[in-house]
């Protein structure tokens, strides 16, 4: 099926996924990927269809998802961290066995979408972007990230993924070794 | 030499190779370095040399560093990264060089002092946390350090090695991503 040409079939599916609050969150997600990918030349429905998906995952029972990463030898280092981490690349499988979204780039920006990684494309960038700005989006500083995503997609994301790796160790809870290496490729190419 | 018998002469050694204040630095390291491994029963004349040579190249001109760190084939990461860490991948060659350290023990907690690292011995926990806390240091944070290394000197490592990622995120710097591997290591350690 295409899913852009059936968004109401599309949207269904989503929505049987999570809960009434999750899916206000995916809606926002993919308008907000739309606006951005509006602004910073990429694909528009390429950008929402990924925010549609991005979550499609976040409400499934942490076992569910546990044997899907263990059935694609995801890295344990992946499997042993902070389980949070775990709908995104269980996402980015169960959209192409589930839903036969073949678009690599969409199926990259919906595994990266949380934990980002070094070399993230621009679509990558708006979804991740996108997840921390959406209108439903309340926490400190997004209206900071909000207003540098309107002049800077990339001093936008540093800004958030620095923020969730401060917030991180403030909680006391690990970080996955990955999001540093995106936030050290993003603050490198700041310089440059 | 034997440098324990010969405290003046490595004093002097030391004291040659950087200026006053890196030097009264060095003095409150090893003095920190020697209360701690009283404390937390590690060998005190090896914590506090740790603690006198930890900085031996501190003070050396940058270009001197990378051509050590070269012609000792060290990772590609550390010398396209912070110059600030190179000094204690560089001393910890220089000492076995120029000193003929050969106390492996006391080579790695030189050498990790700075970034520390994933399963950190206790003698190079002591050293790094010694750096943080000797009586001269002064920063945001440190009083709170210096209690928790009284009580807990895993504590008090991951709340000055966490703190030290914040920031390096503060001031949009990279961090290197050993260091993100030792405070998760670290923080691993403490929920067990």
């Amino acid at each position: 099926m295409n899913w852009l040409e059936n968004r109401e079939a599309l949207l269904e599916r989503v929505r049987a996924q999570m809960h009434e609050k999750r899916y206000r969150h995916t809606l926002g997600v993919a308008e907000s990927a739309r606006q951005l990918a509006v602004q910073y030349g990429e694909d528009p429905d390429k950008a929402e269809l990924a925010g549609f998906l991005h979550d499609y995952c976040k409400c499934w029972p942490v076992d569910v998802m546990r044997d899907i990463l263990i059935r694609h030898d995801l890295p344990e280092d992946l499997l042993s961290g902070e389980k949070e981490l775990w709908h995104a690349f269980a996402g980015a499988i169960v959209i192409q066995t589930e839903m036969n979204i073949t678009d690599p780039g969409i199926i990259q920006a919906v595994r990266y979408h949380t934990t980002g990684r070094p070399g993230m494309t621009l679509l990558e960038k708006i979804v991740c972007v996108a997840d921390y700005i959406e209108p439903n989006r309340d926490f400190p500083g997004v209206k900071k990230i909000r207003k540098l995503a309107e002049q800077d997609l990339n001093q936008a994301l540093v800004t958030a993924i620095g923020g969730t790796i401060q917030v991180l160790i403030e909680k006391k809870k690990t970080v996955y070794p990955l999001t540093l290496l995106a936030y050290n490729d993003l603050v490198s190419g700041l310089d440059a």
